[in-house]
C-alpha cells in the first residue's frame, strides 16, 4: 500500500496551486480579507508519531470553524451525552451554515453542532460548566499539538464581535426557544475567540489524532475521549463536517473532515493518520478550493478512504 | 478481530427483538400494511463468498427505496457523471424524503438521488436510455444476486401507482423546471416497479456485494462499477442513505446504508461484506427500528466501522 | 366632486404611456409573448350603465387571471360558503402565485382563489358539479357583458396546455393531500381555457358590474351574488388580488382589484362604478405596469378610493 | 341609512359575549395573562365629534400592537416615503407576526409595519431622529385622545423586556443586514413602551379619528397626516392590520383594521368614524375573538364596510 511522503506531499500541492485564484478568500471580517491567498500548505501527522509536511505547514493561521470539534470534544468530556444531544442534533442541514429559518421551524434545536447555532449552544454549555471556558479552549489545544505558543489572534476575535449581528439573531432566537443559558454577549465573545485560535497545520494535525488513534492522543498519549464518542465525532464531521458541501466532500475526498473559513481543513484516516490542508482561497461552499482538491489527490494517491 | 458467525447474528435478533410494537409499519398503502410486524432477518454476504444468517433472511419483502441504489448503479454505467451530476445533487436535503419545498427553491434540481425526487429523475434517464428499463432492472437483480426467481410485486406497484400524486407533483415541478424528459406517467410506472422488488435478505446482500469489494461482484465475479465509482456510491449512502436520519445512523452505525420503507435496510463494510436486515416497523425517520438497532450491535461487536 | 369623463381618461394614458417600454411582456407562453407592447386602454361602466372609454378599449385580449374572479362567482352560485372555504383560504398568501412551498406546509389547502392553486381548485369544484363547465363560463361572460362574440383563445389554451407542468405539479400535490377530486387533465384544460378567455376593456368592465353594485348586473339586471357575497368578492380582491403586490396597489390606487399576466386589470368603486385598464407590459409583480399607473391617476383624479 | 346608537353597541356586545370562553387570553407574559377574559367594550368616534359607547368602554387596556399605527404615523410626520418604504414593505407576509423566515428570505426588510420586524424598524427610525422617542410618542397619544392621563403600563413594559428575546434575535437579523441603526436594546425599551401604552375604547377611537377623516384629527383639529397617506394608511389596516388574519376580516368585517394580542382593534369607515372594541380572549391567528364578532355585527346593522 503506498504510503505518504514528503516528495508526494510537495508534488500534491504542485498539482494543485493552479487552482488559486479560482476561489475566493473570506473577507466578511477584514481581519480575514487579508490573508494572502497563496498560502498552501499540508501536514499529516501518523498514528506512529510521525510528521510529514509541505508548503507553509509551520504558518499558523485562523481556524475558525475547525474549533467546532475541539469544543464539542471539551463539551463530550464534561456533559452526559443526552445533555448534549437533546439541545442539538445530529443530522446534516441542507442550509447554508448561519441560516435562522430551519432553526426556527425546529423550535430553537440546531441540526448539528457543527453550524453556526450549533456551535454557539456548544459555547452556552462550556459557559455553564466551566469557570474559565476561553483559557480552557486554549491550554486544550496546547496541550493536544504541544504547541504552548498557541494564542488566540485578538484582532480576529475582536472584528468577529464587531460583525456578530447574524450570530447574535441565532443566539437570542434559541433562548426564545428556552435552549440558551447564559448571557448572549460573553457566549459569543467565547465562541469569536474559539474560531480566531491560531493554529498550524502541524499543530491541527496533533491535536486531532486522537481522531484517528481510539481517542487518544498520539502527542500526549492521553485518552481524550472514548473509542466510541471518536466513531461519533468522526461520523459528525463526515456527514455534517463540510457544511453545505458534505456530501460532495465525502463523494470526492471519502474522509471525515471538519472546515474552516480561514481555509483549512481537518481530515482524519481512521486507525492511521490525521491530515491538515491550508489554502484561504474558498469555494462556493465555504471550504477551501485548493485543500479540498488536495485531500482529494492524496486520498486517490494512498488509496485511502473511508469508503 | 471478532468475526460474523451465524449464533452472533441470532442472538443480535434476539437482543431486537424486544423493540418489535415499538415502531409503526409503513402504511400509506395497504399492500405494505399487512406485512407482519414481527418479520426480523439479517444477512451477511463476506468478500471471501459466504453467506451468514439468522431469522427470515430468506423470506422476500419490498425493497422500496433500497431500488433507488441498483437504478443509480444502471444509471452510472450508461451515463458519463457529469451528465447525472447535472440534474441531480451529493448532498444531504435536512428535510422529508418526499418535500417539494427544497425542490423548488433549487429550481428542479433534486438533493441527491436517495430522496424521490432524485430516484425519480433517474428513472427519468434510465427511460430515456434503455428501450426495456423495467425488465433491465428486473435481469440485474437477478444477476447480482444469483436468485432467478425475483420478481416485481404487482399489487404493490399498483397500489404505490394509485397513490402517486405526490411524486407526480414532484415530476411534473421537475419538468416545470426543464429537468425530467419523458411522459411523467410510463416513468412513475417503472419507479414504483423498481420499489416494489421483492428480494430476501440473502439476495439483497449478494446483490450489494460489489459496494463492499471495490466495485466487482462477489457473486459474479464482474465488474459492476468502478472502484472509484463504488467509493462514491459509499460515500452518497453514508450521507443520504436514511432520508433525514442519516447523521444519527453513521453516529450509530457508521456504515454507509440504504433503507426502504418495506423495512430493509443494507449496509456495508467496505473491503469485507455486504450485509441486510429486515423488521418491518419504523422509527420516526422511516427506518427500520429494530433494523437500525441490529445494525447498530453489529457494528458494535464485530469493532467495524468506516470510523 | 370630480366625475370621469372621455377626456379625463384619455389625458390619463397619455400620461402613463411613457411607461411603455419599461415592463416587460409575459413571455413564458409563445402566444402572449407577441402581443404588441404598445396597446393601452381604459374603460369604465358606471352604475348608471354608462360607458366610458379611451385607447384601445374595444380589442379583445387575454384575460389570464382575472377569469379567476368569474370562476369563483360561479363556484359561489352552485356550493355553499362552507364547502368553498373548507377547500381553499382567504389569506394573502406573501408568495408567489405558482409557489408549491406554502401549499405543502399548509397541507394542500391555497391560501385564497386567486392564486393559481386556488383557482385550481375552483376549477376542480366546478368540473363536479357542472355538466359542461368550460361552455357554462363561456356563456356567463357572454351574458354578463352583453358580448355574444366573445370567445375562448383556442391557441393560447392550447399554448397554456403545453407549459402546464408547474400548475399538474400543484394539482398533483393538492391531491396527493386529498384536496382535489377530478382527473388533473380535464380540469386544467378547462383552468386554462378561462384564462385564455379573449375580452375587451368594455367587456371586462361590464362583466364586473355586479361587484360595484351589490351585486347586480348593472348590463342584466340579474343579481348575480348577494350583497353579502359581494362584500367578500371586494375583500377578497382587496387584500389578494394582485399577486404579491395586493399590498402596493391598495397603498396606491386604493380599490378592490384582479389582474391578469395579459396586462388586464379590473378594478372596483363600490356604489359607483368597474373600470378596466389594459397594457401588456408587467411589473416584477406580474401585474400591469402603466395600467397600475392609470388607476392611481384616476383615483387620485376622482378622489375616489375605498379608503 | 341605519345609524350607531348607544343602544345598538349595547345589542351588540350582547349578541357577541357568549364567545367568551371560546378563545384564549394572550400569556406569553403574565402581566397580560392576568387580565379577566370578561371585558367587553365598543366606543364610536365619529366624524362629528360624537362618541357612542357600550360596556367596558372608559377602562384602559394594553394597546399592544395597535400602537404601530401611531409609530408609523409619527414615523411619516418626520421622514420622507422613500426613507420609510425602502426600509420595510406595503405586503401581507402570509406568516406569523414574529417569524424570522421571510425576514431572512427576503434579506432584512420586513414585509410591512404592522408585522413586530416591520414595527422594530419603525421604533429604531423614531430612535435615530427623535430625542425622546419615548415621551414624544406618549405626548402624542395624549393629544390625539385628549386625554392626559394616558401613562406607560410599567409592569407590562418590564414583562415584555425580560421576554423579549424572540424580538431580539429579529433587530439582530436585520442588524446583520444593514437595516438597523441603533443599539438593539433601547430601540426594544422604547418598542415595548409603545407596546404598553394603556387606552380605553374611547381613547383609541379619539386618538384614531384622522384615519376617518382625510388626516385630520376630529378632537384636535390638527392635520395629522395628509390625505393622501391617510389613504395609504388605511390601505396597509385593510392588507395587513390583522396578522395572518387580514384577508378573514376583510371578508367578514370590511373595514381597515388594526389588532394588539391585549384584545383591542382598531376599525376605520373612511369619511365616518372610527370604532374601538376590545375583549382580551383571542382566536388562532391573535385577533379578539369576541372583538371582530362585534364588528362584524356592527357592519352588518349599518350596512357600511369599504366593500
Amino acid at each position: 500500500m503506498p504510503q505518504a511522503t514528503k516528495e508526494l506531499l510537495a508534488d500534491i500541492l504542485e498539482q494543485v496551486r493552479p487552482l488559486i485564484g479560482k476561489g475566493k478568500v473570506a473577507n466578511y471580517i477584514p481581519a480575514l480579507a487579508c490573508i494572502p491567498n497563496d498560502k498552501l500548505a499540508i501536514a499529516i501527522y501518523t498514528n506512529d508519531g510521525e510528521v510529514i509536511k509541505a508548503g507553509d505547514a509551520d504558518e499558523a493561521f485562523s481556524v475558525q470553524s475547525i474549533s467546532k470539534v475541539l469544543s464539542l470534544t471539551l463539551a463530550m468530556q464534561i456533559y452526559d451525552p443526552e445533555e448534549i444531544w437533546s439541545r442539538v442534533g445530529k443530522e446534516p442541514s441542507g442550509q447554508a451554515f448561519n441560516s435562522l429559518i430551519q432553526l426556527e421551524v425546529e423550535q430553537g434545536i440546531p441540526r448539528n453542532p457543527f453550524i453556526n447555532a450549533g456551535a454557539i449552544v456548544v459555547a452556552d454549555m462550556l459557559q455553564t460548566r466551566l469557570s474559565a471556558p476561553r483559557h480552557r479552549l486554549l491550554e486544550f489545544a496546547r496541550q493536544l499539538s504541544g504547541d504552548t505558543h498557541i494564542v488566540y489572534d485578538k484582532i480576529v476575535a475582536a472584528s468577529e464581535m464587531q460583525h456578530s449581528d447574524r450570530n447574535a439573531a441565532i443566539a437570542y432566537l434559541m433562548r426564545s426557544f428556552g435552549n440558551f443559558d447564559n448571557e448572549v454577549i460573553p457566549v459569543l465573545n467565547n465562541y469569536f475567540h474559539a474560531c480566531a485560535l491560531k493554529m498550524s497545520c502541524v499543530d491541527l494535525a496533533k491535536t486531532f489524532s486522537y481522531l484517528a488513534n481510539q481517542g487518544q492522543s498520539v502527542q500526549t498519549k492521553k485518552q481524550i475521549v472514548t473509542p466510541n464518542q471518536t466513531k461519533r465525532l468522526n461520523a459528525l464531521m463526515a456527514t455534517c463536517g463540510l457544511y453545505n458541501g458534505a456530501g460532495e466532500f465525502a463523494f470526492k475526498v471519502g474522509m471525515p473532515g471538519k472546515s474552516g473559513v480561514g481555509g483549512g481543513i481537518v481530515a482524519v484516516i481512521p486507525g492511521e493518520m490525521s491530515i491538515t490542508v491550508w489554502s484561504p482561497e474558498l469555494d462556493q461552499t465555504g471550504n477551501s478550493l485548493a485543500g479540498t482538491a488536495a485531500l482529494e489527490l492524496l486520498s486517490t494517491e494512498l488509496g485511502r478512504s473511508i469508503f
